[in-house]
């Protein structure tokens, strides 16, 4: 597998020729285009790389999948779905127009940002740190490393650029969807800005892959909710083009800006892809290629 | 499992009482609310029932998985995709205005009623009797039942009181999307109105799980189509509650107005379910909560 | 004044090269870009015309403001405005998503589409001919002039072509706001299709100026009803550009995808405008410019 | 026309009971939803009074005409126009979609909150109180009146309420339509803030109708401006009634949610009304029917 994973990588860094880096985020826009990294994480224990596995990048919205667990494991699924939805919408990610027409307010997904700062709003704790705290701390559990942290100049840039995630707290809290606007604010561009690479990525999709159970053996998650997670991401979790990676990958995965993929393939192995040039829609279009072809060649669609 | 699903049956028929029956149709609006039949026919070949299962329903939007197939049989993905997406929308089935906001005239995806048009338009035929009979004999085909028929009382009344579909099937036109307006709607009427039993959508479900071979061992539809078309039946399948059904039962399903839903076990069993009582977004209220519940029961969700 | 409108047209000639022949409807690309004319009828009987003064069109949504002041003839204004509003859009004329938004089926206002085709389904008569000539007479009685007819290839061509149109009626029938789709839609393109030149326009734009009295002195329409069309004309008479042009212009005025503009200013004149190459939102690029020109110069703005 | 005046109070008072108090602005809420006032100022310097005359209000949208005005003679048309429209929307005054939907981040017209936001944005000054002097300096000049001033308490419940407001600024930042979002804020409700009662109303109504020249005989707003804001009190004043507003009573009128109306009838007088009962709109319930009498027995309309 190790020289086939070598293999494809090369085959698609071409890919990200068409793609584009992230520019409303100006530390995004910093990054080499061509770069393209993966690491695999199998149940049986093996582990493989390729690439630019060693490179760091933050998780953006694979965020939302570590605080829907967090919020879910505070509250309970009655109180998070009264306020978030289960419904994939076809619509940019960043789009509020929906807020307005349908419910007003209860944003559609918890995988679109309206609905991620709502489940951010409800992570438990006093202060913004301590919220962070947890969150650093489920994901440092799920990729067996503590030495996690997140990426100052990163929250610096989002935090000074995030006007759109601004309008849509505000908007949100004017139907009583979030409670505090700054602190979850706070609390969104900080998780966003937590750095990985691909092997922790790899080492949190295996362990949504093994329901729960990270690579030590360790339930951090419980098994339902790895479990509800892992569907949100098929239906939800690369964008608006969820519908079209379902049927050309068929693995649950969740990307962010950045160019990160989190993929978890059930009862097989947890995936980490980063390729930073993006598509239209937001995903990293070599990590998107590298996935499909991944899932063709070694049969990994769950459908 | 015949005990349990008796029970199972009697258990969920009573939630048919929060459901309404569909009244845009004047024939659907003749049923009892509370009728409540499931039948699964498993890939070991063992065939359970239980409840309302004789009762004989039109086929309405489960009709859209069959022409789609169809439709990629006669065209391939390339042609088929450009003019229809795979995203699922987040809106109701029938809505227009999106239509309008994104690629104008490209239907989102094949499982809206637009998009279902889109794809109607393609089926191969000189007549739009030749391309019924093409879309029955798939039907029969995956049932391995020569003898379904179109329910004619139920044609004339959808013909009669279609305006919205016609009034998609004319804004489709507009934008090139389909040819032929009038063929179109006929066949589209037409293949609503083809009537099964639960016997007969259980057969096409395992016809579907397992990847295109239907009962009697043969091959009715390749297998990449098979796994294709049932990405689409959890990504859009139950109108926009997709996302709940995915998350709450995680098996594909295809939902008809007429109360019928489509499930497919992939590797395990083809389920029928019928119950004419629908919640607010058109699907069986008892069928969904009956398959929710057997999912939970025999851990069928693929995630 | 005679002088002055030559000059004038010259100068607005020019912006014609600004413009875009409507192409929808095949027979409307057929006209030369640069053409403009303008015809005007003071209420002290004086005539004034200047350049392609000569020419014929067809009325196509100018005509929307004859079948507006014959349905409210025919049933008064609660019956009309209980299926059509009062309201300017923002949008395209030929948008649709807002029948879906708001009280569905409503038109927000008779000078777009959807509400034109309701205001066309209200006209008596017990055939579409019979309507049709109604609509004529109105038309000729306004104009003073016995002899207006429809262009037949006009009207084949809209009939071939309007699928969009088409959609709409059976939306609105959907919702039940109109009864008949297709004869509304034959009443629809033949009343789009009445041929006039700027003289007639300006007479016809004399008659609301003389609150419903034309030139030979005869009240062929109700004064009530001629103050409520020119105040349509205002705010939604020149499709989405309506607001920037009762700012610039301030002269109530309806345009048409032909080219053609009826103005009216109350007390004053009538104003008859043609000049085929069109703005982006659908009204003649040189026959406006013209109307805010000449407005500047004869202080003609109501505001 | 005093008595009429009194006796036509007294009828519409009434209406009050079908409106509601605005609720969302806490201050606004402990109003009498009876309560009904009227001034009039004619250009032959002749004042009319009834009812709750002496009330005090605060401007709330009405203010959105005073920031145009001052932006406009700060700026220029280009510049203003570049960053706002000049089209009526037919949508509720605080909708956020269409920013989204068309050239984003451009609100449709200076009169809805969005366009409002963009218009206080312009005003000069170096600190929000400056520009706040300026407004309140322009307020006073229409009105003849230095002593107006701003109610703090209202001003504070605004600024602790208004989310959606917050939401839009930051959303126009994103576009780039505004540059600083808390100081255009804060300008905004506090403007919103400024109180008056009828009588100045009415004299700011005559400013406007004397083409900027206020009843002292003062030049205080450019001439062509004046005529400016009158068209866009006609084509957006009511807010998304404004199309039947000027069908019924034909008279330039801004209207704000405090229940306050400011009326201006060209060439003949300024008009203000106070009736804090709102229609569904926002409008003043009884305050609009008032207007739309008096401009039938009085033959106001400008149409």
């Amino acid at each position: 597998m190790q020289t086939m994973l070598e293999e494809m990588v090369e085959k698609y860094r071409e890919v990200g020729h068409q793609g584009k880096l992230a520019d409303y985020i100006p530390e995004l826009a910093k990054q080499d285009p061509l770069s393209l990294g993966i690491a695999i994480r199998t149940v049986d224990g093996e582990e493989y790389s390729a690439g630019d596995c060693p490179l760091t990048f933050t998780l953006q919205s694979i965020s939302k999948v570590i605080t829907l667990i967090l919020a879910l494991m505070d509250h309970g699924e009655d109180v998070v779905f009264s306020r978030v939805g289960m419904e994939p919408t076809g619509d940019p990610f960043n789009a509020i127009y929906k807020l307005e027409m349908y419910s007003p307010g209860k944003p559609l997904n918890p995988m679109i940002n309206a609905g991620a700062l709502v489940v951010s709003s409800l992570i438990g704790g006093n202060t913004v740190d301590q919220r962070l705290q947890r969150v650093l701390a489920l994901v440092r559990d799920m990729a067996d490393n503590p030495k996690i942290e997140i990426n100052t100049a990163v929250y610096h840039s989002e935090r000074a650029t995030g006007h759109r995630n601004r309008a849509m707290a505000h908007f949100l809290k004017e139907f009583g969807m979030i409670d505090d606007v700054e602190s979850t604010l706070e609390l969104y561009f900080q998780q966003c800005s937590i750095a990985v690479n691909c092997r922790d990525l790899a080492r949190m999709g295996l362990c949504l892959a093994q329901y729960g159970v990270n690579q030590s053996g360790k339930q951090v998650i419980p098994q339902e909710l790895a479990r509800l997670v892992k569907t949100f991401m098929v239906t939800c979790g690369m964008y608006n083009a969820s519908g079209e990676f379902a049927i050309y990958a068929g693995i649950p995965a969740k990307s962010g800006v950045s160019g990160g993929i989190l993929a978890s393939v059930p009862d097989k192995m947890g995936i980490g892809v980063f390729g930073p040039a993006l598509d239209e829609k937001g995903n990293s279009i070599a990590g998107s290629a590298l996935l499909k072809g991944l899932s063709r060649s070694y049969n990994l669609s769950i459908f």
